[in-house]
């Protein structure tokens, strides 16, 4: 194969503020779809990739805390986890063919290092775009922060915010089968809907008709929460801290409203946590990706017998993919945001 | 013995912002030095009464979060931890004669249930007064909060606010003990002397000397923070949160700075516990009461051979109270705050 057109998003330039569709770009370059002489990269058909709030983080134009955080080279295409097709491979573990998951580029073929493949994917009896969510990274996400860093126990109330995204639909259901009483915020009531009505939570609100958090919290946890899985920070965590029981945990697993301020939130409840003997936690999900078998083995049987559903909301076209992202982040998707690129 | 007079320290009204001298009252009332007949309760002779911060939080007029929060009553004497002598004892644990340390009132005599005394003193060898700190709360304080809450390794870097006081002093000697780096921040000159050469803290600084914490922070730890030892809350948490290492811990013991507030400052930067896997954890002594016999192991026989020493501001007289406590939130004190009632 030869040279071929090779569609990408490229960001513009670092972002301040409110991501806009105009900071992304589209672009027609070229690949060839040849490995290199001696190269021991992998040449993927990229056919899912997958819009998740941590790539704001990666616009901004600050030197990264630590070695864990390395932002997006303006001018270049976005990286993101996604779905792939192996066309040609320089090491060993992957053959033309293979279906994979991992870090690769917002382009239709890219040239990745091996190590940015995380998974073969071996269950193809289910949506491949699943590998994008349940079965990929906001899955282990939803697994390894709820069971692992959260530890819940039988009976115990648990509060989720942007709960029906591609991570916090599933901590609701992981959380009412673990024998919990869970109840879900979001933005508009037909989220608030699917959560009561397609996730099995106990309850759900529609954040943006509370003017008073703290009086709707205590509304649906006049006993308090012992478990917040955290997805939005601010106003929010703030009113949380005010409803925590007594040894609760607080799972820090994103803070999406304060993503795109310059100046966040101040938070001002936090010496609750003192009396009440909180544990507040952030994790990151790469920690646990040796964990990934385990995660399959409880997840996909229950697919299987539709003991857990999973909503996507698919847009195709790697042209949508700008308008994609930002709708992430002015809560237009409904479920699990994917970027369909190409079909196998 | 028949009726004597009983000077105590009163609240006369919930406290909003700054706690002041003339909040609390001098009372002289009278007290008959006998047990009401069939009595379970233990009459205390008040030796030495413990400042601490959390008492201001018991001046608040607001419900308190849960069972475990029971503010001070207006007009009756404040209470707060002390060593005793036992006078007289409805309860077979207690003996006329007995030293303890427990929950007492602000007053010469008080008649106090069982169920307030936490300890029989049996180190007799030792200053009394250290029953109200390194042998007492503040103590256990120290112990829980760095090994138990904070688990520390070899070699980790520690950072401590609030350092020369009660608790401060003693997280700092035992972070050298178990091979950390330490370095705490404190409010004068004098006191960062203390730390420096009385205590061992490898380095020290005076933080109202600082303009820019998270300038100062990355100074002294340009590796950054494995433990953060949290005493005030406000602007230092938040320039911790900058300065946080990966898999760093911050114990949650206190917020002294907050407390006067009654609107408390906004912690802005807690998204770098994501990133940064941090646990941010609260815990109250209380719970670590089981514990006590452990700890003195691990402190009696290192005050003796003086591997760890503990400074104590003592001022002596009931009716001197007022002035000590109000102190404590301007930082007057150097070491644990302690008055004197009474010597045996």
């Amino acid at each position: 194969m030869g040279e071929v057109k090779n569609k990408q998003v490229v960001l513009k330039n670092y972002v301040t503020g409110l991501l806009k569709e105009s900071d992304l770009d589209i672009v027609e370059g070229t690949i060839t779809l040849n490995l290199p002489e001696g190269s021991s990269e992998v040449l993927l058909k990229n056919l899912y990739l997958s819009c998740d709030p941590y790539m704001r983080n990666l616009m901004n134009n600050v030197e990264g805390p630590d070695e864990s955080f390395v932002p997006y080279t303006p001018g270049s295409p976005l990286m993101g986890y996604g779905v792939s097709k192996v066309l040609e491979s320089g090491h060993p573990e992957y053959n033309k063919g293979d279906l994979v998951w991992g870090f690769t580029k917002w382009q239709e073929y890219s040239l990745v290092p091996s190590s940015q493949i995380n998974f073969k994917i071996q269950h193809t009896d289910v949506p491949l775009s699943y590998y994008t969510g349940i079965l990929g990274m906001p899955g282990m996400t939803a697994y390894a922060g709820f069971f692992e860093v959260g530890l819940p126990k039988k009976g115990e109330n648990v509060f989720v915010s942007a709960a029906s995204g591609a991570v916090g639909q599933l901590v609701g259901q992981f959380a009412k089968l673990s024998g919990c009483y869970v109840v879900g915020s979001a933005g508009s009531k037909e989220k608030v809907e699917l959560l009561k009505n397609k996730f099995g939570f106990d309850d759900a609100f529609n954040y943006k008709e509370e003017p008073d958090l703290n009086a709707a919290l205590k509304r649906y946890f006049p006993e308090g929460i012992d478990i917040y899985f955290e997805n939005v920070g601010g106003k929010t965590l703030d009113a949380v801290l005010l409803n925590m029981r007594v040894n609760g945990r607080i799972v820090v697993c994103g803070m999406i409203s304060q993503y795109e301020r310059s100046q966040p939130e101040g938070v001002t409840n936090l010496t609750n946590l003192i009396i009440k003997r909180i544990r507040m936690q952030g994790f990151v999900v790469t920690d646990y990706y040796p964990m990934y078998p385990k995660i399959l083995e409880y997840v996909v049987p229950k697919i299987k017998e539709g003991k857990i559903v999973y909503v996507e909301d698919i847009v195709e076209g790697l042209e949508n993919g700008p308008a994609a992202l930002v709708g992430l982040f002015n809560g237009c998707n409904v479920g699990k945001q994917v970027l369909l690129v190409a079909r196998e």
